[in-house]
């Protein structure tokens, strides 16, 4: 498959727990895009994986840790990290986060 | 550079002319995210590159030819293809495209 193209209104979430649910919107092997929706106060707990990612910042506020450095992000901020680079983040205020991974995350789907 | 947090109102925007400006947010090697706003009628005309692309239309709607189909996105809605996938759009409605290329485009520095 060389493109993908989806209107958010065709894709279910998945909940989580804990106040976080996902999507999967496209994917190509080399890319995958996935909304991740967080409650305020819901934990994206520190984790790593051997995908390249990057976090644009849909809505709302999150603190991140990225690298072992501690940020505050809000709606139209981005994160880009290296694979398998330790990350995790907290949501300050109600929002959703579009990840963006590279190549695409198998056990998303 | 394993990792990048970018706020964005710490990036100017470069205008590409015809109603379309830019500004690089976020990048790694492996990833760059990318802000494109495109007034109402402006064209990204038909092109290809040797990176992999994703776009999150985070406002507005448009018109894009992918792999020679066509198809109308709103706020929300992502699209995913592989390198070398021949591509544009036309913006219907004024708005912003959030686009992550793997890897990173040396010549959008």
């Amino acid at each position: 498959m060389e493109s993908m193209v989806v209107h958010q209104q065709d894709i279910g979430w998945t909940d989580l727990g804990g106040g976080v649910s996902r999507r999967v919107l496209s994917h190509t092997q080399a890319m995958m895009v996935v909304e991740v929706r967080f409650d305020a106060g819901s934990v994206g707990s520190m984790h790593t994986h051997p995908h390249a990612q990057s976090t644009y910042v849909a809505s709302g506020a999150f603190r991140f840790t990225v690298e072992g450095e501690t940020a505050e992000v809000r709606k139209g901020d981005a994160i880009t990290f290296a694979a398998g680079v330790p990350h995790g983040t907290l949501c300050l205020q109600a929002g959703t986060l579009i990840d963006i991974f590279s190549p695409m995350r198998e056990d998303f789907l």
